[in-house]
């Protein structure tokens, strides 16, 4: 059987000899011996089971799977059924060239994936009724959340309280608890028939349709809150919104909610995209990413990713919003799913859900079952005194799950897979298997004054796609245009652009996987209980750590999560003073934002000239707040690259001040195996899973950012109403659903299992080796900033540009912008430090790709010298016009200072050339002009 | 639910309105009453049925998939568990840039497939140590029975004596025994190892390693057959040829087999890729496709299929087979499992599966259970008097399917996926629990003679793409290079490129499916045989027959099975003399050659000036040849697009003289629904499923071409051995597995149930519908060659470039190249009538892409005009320069009559656009040139 790892690691042995003979060691052990700081080196095997072959690794995932039963769930409260139309299954969620992309950082060669999130856009937009919507967030919940502190923010009203709907899902409720209590926001729940609103509040959450499935008339409540000054969050369901009055006709502010059922499978739990969309003038104050229109070098309209400004890593403490991923792949798929069916297609399919809900109540009714409400749009409460449980069970029997509200009452609800069989079903577990299903009322329980009368989805995208070969070609035209790991390497610092090997990813679509809600019992759902189990003990075990959460489903996520964590462990122990986190200036602005998020403020900690935290500086810092000290945030190896010495030093000082050492997981790919956070001083480490275990970064998104704590943190993990004892745990859940995005976990599973204890360690020591082999053979090319006692760095390196951009006028951009042209997508740039280049190559590139991106950067190091020898002109030479897109290079004009061939292919580009659809792209101009849904066609026209 | 037949069929109700307009007709109705004779029409619905929705279909998949039990298979006899790499599964199997491609014939856009194959062709030229080796052929046993053929032109003996091995698989002589008879060729069967070979035979036939397991030294029996003059051919297993010596060292002429085990699933029994190869001196004797190394238009390698004239539709009667297919999807699989595990990686492979199979003859012999050979690679013969039966229902119980080889002997062959598990399985099935299977011997019984010294695949493309990252950036580099439907349309005439829609190409690579043995007991696969059976009744009842074979893996071997069923017809009423097929002049080459090989003689029926069949010249070819009149081989409509009005007395007059109608099933996608061959007079027809039914074409392969007869024919369909009666029935197989192509039947199967009968209507109306709007936006700019009674063409229209040529110098060729320049794939090329354009659009493009196609031909007319008007010289063109590549347009220099920008954006390209990786390919060079296998890198220096 082949090694897995010898086809996830891409260097072969012989390569890296050679590749250790350019950096000047005889070995592997040796140059990690020399590179990981001996305090921390961790010298055991890690206690995980032997690497397996591929095919006994799906033999074990078939077995997990197999432990799940998929019954048909009708148990809602926001998780549905969905089919995923199969053109888009297939060439989108299954498609490395979707899934392999990286974040839209690069505009020009993303331009694929940014329209299809503008298309998310507008249908957010659209269907909510509210001009701007960002291109998702995590979830419904997490949503909710946010809008909460948005609201804070936006509203004039100064009492803290914040109002929410007794009808919500009880997990959003849980979520905007757990978030509301760190900055002193009081939620106090509300019953909205009965018209119980508070004197003063911020905001009001409402849902609609209610948990309970009630469709109200929100018009007055909508007004009256804002008489009082409060900003109204509508949570709704997308579907329902097809034929139901939309929130900004109610005269809400934000909408909120989950575009799962859309096309995304349950997953039990997730991923899927949450949204959120805002009336205007709120615009700039939305979380997340936010994608717009401007144009490029040539005034054509191009896509990028809007007020970036805004983003965590520039805005730090002041922050207001720790968000800096999205669910990209899944708001993808949502957005097809509306481009497949069209507006005429999407009422459709609510309208025969609705028909279910409606057949259902008048069945219940015929049979003398009492439903709860009169208007719904596709779940149905009965009332069966003291029968609920009972009834459940029933239909449990008959492979359905419903849900079970209280002794009382059961919850139906109906969805797109809904069929006469299963109402049939339904009935017969209320025991009503004599009434004939086909055979009742359908007429549409809506009112009239809740209908929707407006249009959506007006835009030709929605029209233009509908036979299968159109949507193929479009997916395939937009994938074309984007530059993803299937065509060669991104080496991005910080980012951990790995393989995502087939193997990993072949389980998340089974339906044994796919099709299972996240509140499904805990009898139907045993496989995904013990791969989650075994994720856990061999994430705590790489980690040193002693309790893992999978529940935050992204890194910022989980860097909330172990915050808390540290905050309650010292309310726990009555020290409610603590609440100063000491941060590093290198830290990632995510760090800050968090930590603001989690009720501390931020001390910053400077750095050395080396890049290294000054440990006379921490220890100033740590005398200044040592009563209110509560954590220090430090990334492990350092945002710079870099293998600090001081670590075990800076943990211990910190632990003796009473402090918590919180270690970043970013950048654990150059740890594992090697060193363990938990064993080394960390107390809690949050990790991205997306980076070092594999989840591919989808365009941007799924992420999932597990929490890892030693023990005496354990009992301050996120909590989840659905667990046992979950309504009373000190800290509640940081995401909507018990274990996140459940529905990939398959894949770091496999890709542990697969690699085994020496596997991990040989990836790691090759993403070591490869990052100095890049920097031994740039540096005379370009200064490599910062480095190790050694002279080594860690996995990535920092290439200086300043004084090649002082003395020349050729910037970062026009070296990112460069390397398009030979056939790359470019390092990090910028971070973590401005006109700086940060290269990551990880260990999955093979030395020929690495060889071919070291030529390339020293090609254009040449191409620079020969702008600073004045050969080319500052104003017009190939890197500052660059990228060069075909439509340029092939235009009858050519009137550049260089010539067209060096333009098109500079050294080392193969006739297998991949080509921008776009020009430069002018972000200025589209931060001045925001459009944020689909321009209308003329907008094209030259 | 949304209705897959709106999903499949292109235009809009709304288009088909425009469509309907400009063709002239007030429905869609109106237009097919016109266009299809009233005689043939047939009017009562068809008796399938009703559609089902894309998740229903599924669910009925997985229940019949669920209903094959699939076991460990270690039954061998040619076919064998394999682990395809996900990479190679996910990127070429489940890739629609992979299976929806067409056959190479345009190979400036096909050059990433063609690339694979010449990998294929080196794998197998290496391997077996013969020079040259074709691009795949159907199976190992129709491989065989060409070799059969090949020796009979090559050998000078003139005996008609062919002598096949004792030792080889059933399977194999049962198709040799098929393909004989009606040659007049006698089969002897000897036992090799008793040296009993006869006094004069053609050709020699030997299996290496046997059936049996035995490898035996064969070098004197080379020798002495060599010495007798018959041509020496090597049936030989690939994966045992990484360890034995190979057939080309022994001196084999010829190396025939199956390149199923790597990396292809059993699939019960197929697709898979058999492979040919021959000694030099044979090279232009080879049937079906071979790749070659030609050059482009700027002297740069590139790659083309060699040797075209010897094509069937050139050779006709004169034609040495009838392939006109190979398996290019299956090829490129395989190809791709060699290149990434490469010469190390296949030694591996080969070394463990030889270690498996003699620990487990170890293991037997230790518990005292003795086996037939000491020297074998991977299959054992236990010899257990009287006890085989019992064995082999222990293994079943067990989960493993032995081999009952008869009531004292067991077969075990051992493969890539053979582990520890299984060997102990398999003693314990002897009764042997106590052997321990890690404390056997494990010495090679390979005698030292018999071992391989040489090396192989030596290539760097073999060496290079080792890690999965590298796989999977080779494999979209090379569907990068190529068009396929998921970019755009393919106009093929006569190749109907419709949808192959996703849900209908997702259970093939499902396990159960998969990977199942051809072999496997019934009460395993009933999931499989429920599924032929519903397709055969289905495709019986569209088509008007009473009965259907599904074994014919290609339209070739339906034809020959058609022809063969009407021969035994005639023989089994004493009816010997009937030898004579007529066929019309506008038949395809195929028919003719199949007419051959079935032992008939051909008489040509001329056709009149509108293209149909000359019914006067019919009469006189009748009266001349009543006697022996066999058969008449018509297509319908013809292949000249043409309903012909005539077809019903055609049918009448041959019956009436004796002679049997056979109507060629290519054009069924402009019958179904509306005239069933069956029921308007025809006794038999083949069909192609990849045409009409939805396989895909896979880049030139897989096919299924299934034949459906009248009852009276019923029992002269193909037999098999494992059938029931096999031995005796009148014909024997012509496939090598029982079922064919089995594992792609869910294809046609899905397309039937989700299509339903009144979505298979809806079909050929539109695709009617499509060809006459293209032939009406069309004809003023170039003539429509032929159309029917009412001025109207039936699926497809043949544009005639003639008089355009004949004024212009502009060829077909140079209008199809420039055709890629527009973003298209051309249309089918001198086929039927020389200097035309054959435009089949099918029911699947959308009216905005036939629109496309229009508008692109209508602009290449006005350049041809520019031509014409002398603006461009003859010489220097867009036409003829055609197709532009990227790094032609970008060039520095520019020195053409035309600009750019006209060459690399005509009217209607966007910037998405495809580019061609090579200029026009030079065919003459490579034929006279010929490399088949792939070239050093020296080649491709300039």
């Amino acid at each position: 059987m082949t090694n897995f790892a010898s086809r996830h690691i891409g260097p072969s042995p012989d390569d890296q000899s050679r590749m250790l003979k350019t950096v000047g060691y005889d070995s592997v052990e040796a140059l990690m011996t020399a590179a990981i700081p001996g305090s921390i080196r961790w010298h055991q095997p890690l206690a995980l089971p032997l690497a397996a072959s591929e095919a006994e690794v799906l033999g074990e995932l078939r077995a997990l799977a197999s432990a799940n039963r998929t019954l048909v769930s009708m148990i809602g409260l926001g998780y549905y059924g969905t089919h995923t139309p199969p053109v888009i299954l297939r060439n989108v969620l299954e498609d490395p060239s979707w899934y392999t992309a990286y974040t839209p950082y690069q505009p020009e060669i993303s331009q694929g994936r940014l329209e299809a999130l503008l298309n998310f856009q507008t249908v957010i937009a659209d269907l909510t009724g509210l001009p701007v919507a960002g291109a998702s967030l995590l979830d419904e919940a997490t949503a909710a959340a946010e809008a909460m502190t948005l609201a804070r923010r936006s509203s004039k009203v100064k009492a803290d309280v914040y109002v929410v709907d007794a009808d919500v899902l009880p997990q959003t409720l849980a979520v905007i608890r757990t978030r509301a209590e760190p900055l002193g926001i009081t939620v106090t729940v509300a019953d909205l028939d009965a018209g119980e609103l508070p004197e003063a509040y911020f905001g009001l959450h409402v849902q609609y349709p209610g948990a309970s499935g009630a469709v109200r008339d929100l018009e007055a409540l909508t007004a009256r809150a804002h008489e009082q000054g409060a900003i109204v969050t509508f949570a709704a369901d997308l579907l329902a919104l097809c034929l139901l009055r939309e929130p900004g006709a109610f005269g809400a502010d934000v909408a909120v909610g989950s575009a799962q059922r859309f096309g995304v499978p349950m997953g039990f739990g997730g991923p899927h995209a949450g949204y959120m969309s805002v009336r205007k003038g709120l615009e700039r104050t939305l979380p997340g990413r936010l994608v717009g229109v401007s144009k490029d070098a040539d005034g054509a309209p191009a896509y990028r990713l809007a007020l970036q400004t805004r983003e965590q890593h520039i805005r730090r403490e002041k922050a207001t919003s720790n968000i800096c991923t999205a669910q990209v792949l899944l708001a993808v798929t949502a957005s097809m799913y509306a481009v497949y069916h069209g507006p005429d297609g999407l009422r459709g399919i609510a309208s025969r859900t609705h028909d279910m809900a409606v057949r259902l109540a008048a069945g219940l009714r015929a049979g003398g079952v009492a439903t709860q409400h009169e208007a719904f749009f596709d779940t149905v409460t009965a009332v069966v005194p003291g029968g609920a449980a009972a009834v459940v069970a029933a239909a449990a029997e008959r492979g359905i799950n419903l849900r079970q509200v209280d002794a009382d009452r059961v919850g139906i609800a109906c969805d797109e897979t809904t069929t006469f069989g299963h109402l049939r079903d339904v009935l017969a577990a209320f025991g009503l298997s004599h009434v004939d299903v086909t055979e009742l009322d359908t007429a549409d329980v809506v009112p009239a004054q809740l209908r929707r009368t407006s249009d959506f989805l007006t835009h030709p995208v929605f029209g233009t796609h509908r036979s299968e070969t159109a949507m193929l070609r479009y997916l395939k035209r937009l994938s074309d245009m984007d530059y993803a790991l299937d065509r060669g390497m991104i080496p991005l610092g910080s980012c951990t652009m790995k393989l995502n090997a087939t193997v990993e990813m072949e389980p998340i679509t089974w339906p044994e996987f796919a099709d299972v809600h996240p509140f499904a019992p805990a009898a139907q759902t045993q496989g995904y209980r013990r791969l989650i189990g075994d994720l856990e003990r061999w994430l705590a075990e790489v980690t040193g750590y002693d309790a893992v959460s999978l529940q935050p489903n992204a890194g910022s996520q989980g860097e909330l999560a172990g915050l808390l964590a540290i905050r309650a462990y010292h309310h726990s122990r009555g020290d409610t003073g603590r609440d100063m986190c000491l941060i590093p200036s290198s830290a990632h602005g995510t760090n800050a934002a968090s930590a603001v998020m989690a009720g501390m403020r931020v001390a910053v900690v400077a750095c050395d000239e080396l890049g290294n935290v000054d440990l006379g500086d921490l220890e100033a810092k740590i005398e200044q707040h040592r009563d209110r000290l509560a954590a220090i945030m430090v990334t492990y190896p350092s945002t710079h690259g870099v293998y600090e010495t001081g670590i075990a030093e800076l943990c211990a000082k910190v632990h003796e001040a009473g402090g918590q050492v919180y270690v970043d997981g970013a950048n654990l790919n150059a740890l594992l195996g090697f060193a363990k956070p938990g064993k080394f001083g960390a107390d809690v480490s949050h990790l991205n899973l997306h980076k070092t275990f594999c989840i591919p970064h989808g365009g941007g998104g799924p992420g999932v950012g597990p929490v890892a704590v030693r023990a005496h943190l354990a009992a301050f993990l996120p909590s989840h109403p659905v667990f046992e004892g979950g309504a009373a745990a000190p800290v509640g859940p940081v995401s909507a659903a018990p274990w996140g995005s459940a529905g990939i976990l398959p894949i770091p599973w496999a890709y542990l299992r697969l690699m085994g204890p020496d596997g991990l360690a040989k990836a790691t020591a090759t993403a070591v080796l490869a990052a100095n082999y890049v920097a031994a053979r740039l540096r005379e090319h370009y200064p490599v900033l910062y480095s190790g006692s050694e002279g080594l760095v860690a996995h990535e390196c920092i290439l200086d540009l300043r004084t090649i951009t002082k003395a020349t006028g050729v910037s970062v951009a026009d070296v990112a912008k460069r390397l398009i042209d030979y056939g790359f997508h470019a390092p990090t740039m910028s971070f973590p430090v401005s006109g700086t280049l940060m290269v990551e190559p990880t260990e999955s590139e093979d030395l020929a790709e690495l060889d071919r991106f070291c030529d390339a950067m020293i090609a254009i190091r040449e191409e620079i010298d020969r702008v600073a020898a004045g050969e080319w002109p500052a104003g017009d030479n190939p890197l500052g016009n660059a990228p060069h897109t075909a439509a340029v290079v092939t235009a009858d004009e050519w009137e550049h200072a260089y010539p067209r061939s060096l333009a098109a292919y500079p050294a080392g580009v193969s006739a297998a050339k991949y080509w921008p659809p776009v020009r430069r792209i002018d972000d200025s101009f589209g931060d001045r002009n925001l459009v944020c849904s689909c321009p209308p066609a003329s907008a094209y026209e030259e």
